[in-house]
């Protein structure tokens, strides 16, 4: 299309800004180094604050740079790829599980989890929270909706709380045959308390994955997972997934 | 973890703020209508101008407002999911393909993706340029890059540019045999000309799923498709996708 179409709409200052500070990092620094302040880099660049700090919410957008409380603004590694998808169905908890339980409890869960399971509004489920650790750090917190009837067998004397309790229900959930799984990602900002595990402000941006498990011709169990967007790269099929940076600013169509 | 940490952090006012105005949304306004402009909604909510802003912000990337050029901010309506893997491998450009060639030309590639391609770093590369609707929106655009050794019976003559080269480039693609794919779905900022073409501002955040496909023990064709991230879920796998509203404020536990 850029061949055909009329560049009439101007480049936004802080996107060119950004494309010239893309190039700065990729020349001056090193990965982990902290750049200067907001005031010598907006002087160094000859453009006002406002500017430079959209500049810079860019590239934290495209996982270049980092901010982090107490620290600054740093050159973030490349993303780490987390595998997401398999072509394999398997439960939560099954072998291979990438995630750890951490708490289990019963509770009524929001209209909209209520709906996708289709359980009565008032319906208590358990609701597991499970985290997932890679590269040492915490990359994604899940909770996963499972309704009391997907676990008929689980009785209140195996473990009454806690990650034993959530270890007690998904080993009930492994006695439905999975039928089949399907996936959903989009784009999501952080809630308080993920976002205080997983070390990023309220808000900050994550990519919530939803995942619906189907036995017996329904819902068996819901999962809403949140990684952080700024340093994972979700992978699907066959390998550990590909290894490509995305930079936008390179093309040279 | 909510019932056993302690909820030292403070909520940010723009946190607070954002889940005041979520219920409003819920409450007060339906998809489409467009909010009273900032000055008007700060003044309502007692707050200030850049406290509003980053609230506006938030619910910006959680898919609940759209802000337009021209029009201001409209409550957004729920977000369309658009499949982006199934089960089944198939080469672009395969019947069901939900993808449109637009264009294609040869061209010395970005490093990142000479290197994907394992091509050497000056030797030119078919980028084909296609874009995908849903429900009558551009949602994404892709560029799909295809060494020359992929389609070793191209000729020059078959069709020499546009849409026409695109599918002849395809076409002799479909004569190797797809051996895997793999996926990469990673938090991205609109460049300059995705940005036009999908209506959206520079440095809107998108979604970017790369795809590489094998075959001959070797990467035959990499894919980097660019989707709206305000109004797309991407789904993966058997059926249509999840329809669940992912709200970050509303949660029992």
């Amino acid at each position: 299309m850029g061949t055909t179409q009329l560049d009439s709409v101007q480049e936004p200052k802080y996107w060119h800004l950004r494309t010239v500070l893309s190039e700065a990092l990729d020349s001056e620094f090193s990965v982990g180094e902290i750049l200067p302040n907001e005031r010598d880099l907006a002087a160094r660049f000859g453009v006002a604050r406002a500017t430079l700090r959209q500049a810079l919410e860019q590239l934290e957008l495209e996982g270049r740079l980092q901010r982090r409380r107490g620290v600054g603004t740093t050159v973030a590694p490349p993303r780490v790829g987390v595998a997401v998808g398999g072509e394999q169905h398997a439960w939560p908890g099954a072998a291979g599980d990438a995630w750890q339980a951490v708490d289990c409890v019963q509770e009524i869960p929001a209209a909209a989890v209520a709906a996708a399971l289709e359980t009565g509004a008032d319906e208590p489920v358990h609701t597991v929270r499970r985290s997932r650790m890679s590269g040492g750090q915490l990359v994604a917190t899940e909770l996963l909706h499972i309704p009391a009837a997907s676990v008929p067998g689980l009785t209140a004397i195996d473990a009454p709380s806690g990650a034993a309790r959530a270890r007690a229900v998904l080993r009930e959930l492994h006695h439905l045959d999975l039928e089949g799984q399907d996936r959903a990602v989009e784009l999501g900002s952080a809630r308080a308390d993920d976002a205080r595990e997983l070390d990023r402000l309220p808000g900050s941006p994550v990519l919530v994955v939803t995942t619906r498990f189907t036995a017996q011709g329904r819902t068996a169990a819901l999962s809403v997972a949140t990684y952080r967007a700024d340093t994972c790269r979700l992978t699907f099929g066959d390998s550990a997934g590909v290894e490509i940076h995305h930079d936008p600013a390179q093309r040279a169509s």
